[in-house]
């Protein structure tokens, strides 16, 4: 089973990396970009079929592993 | 308009971060883990609200700047 895991700042918390990105576009002439915001996107492909395990395995790695809860938040979506 | 973009390593292209979690995960007892794959997801905020003038600016900007399109790909989607 195939889960997608988004890992995006928390509101509130500094983007740096967002911030140059949209001072990039500007200056490619790209007006009207409000704001950037950059985050993680992973896709993962695990053995185990059953939805609600996946699900709860996959947290446990994000709470441990993949985001840094502190400044992070994120969300899991599952495929077939 | 908000826009999400997600940015990911075209097949075959290999993804030394991805498999570096992937490890990291066995090590830490997360078994039957296939593969990881990391790609990059970004949030842009944009005046415009013409859905067809939005796709397409943000088209522009991935293939000017936002993703490397000889290795990655890259998908739009487009929030109310």
């Amino acid at each position: 089973m195939k889960a997608r895991v988004h890992i995006t700042l928390k509101t509130g918390v500094l983007d740096p990396q967002g911030k140059a990105i949209s001072n990039a576009l500007d200056q490619l002439g790209f007006g009207g970009v409000n704001s950037v915001r950059q985050g993680k996107y992973l896709e993962l492909d695990i053995d185990e079929t059953d939805p609600q395990k996946v699900r709860a395995s996959v947290d446990d790695m994000c709470a441990q592993l993949l985001a840094n809860t502190v400044i992070e938040n994120y969300s899991i979506e599952l495929d077939g």
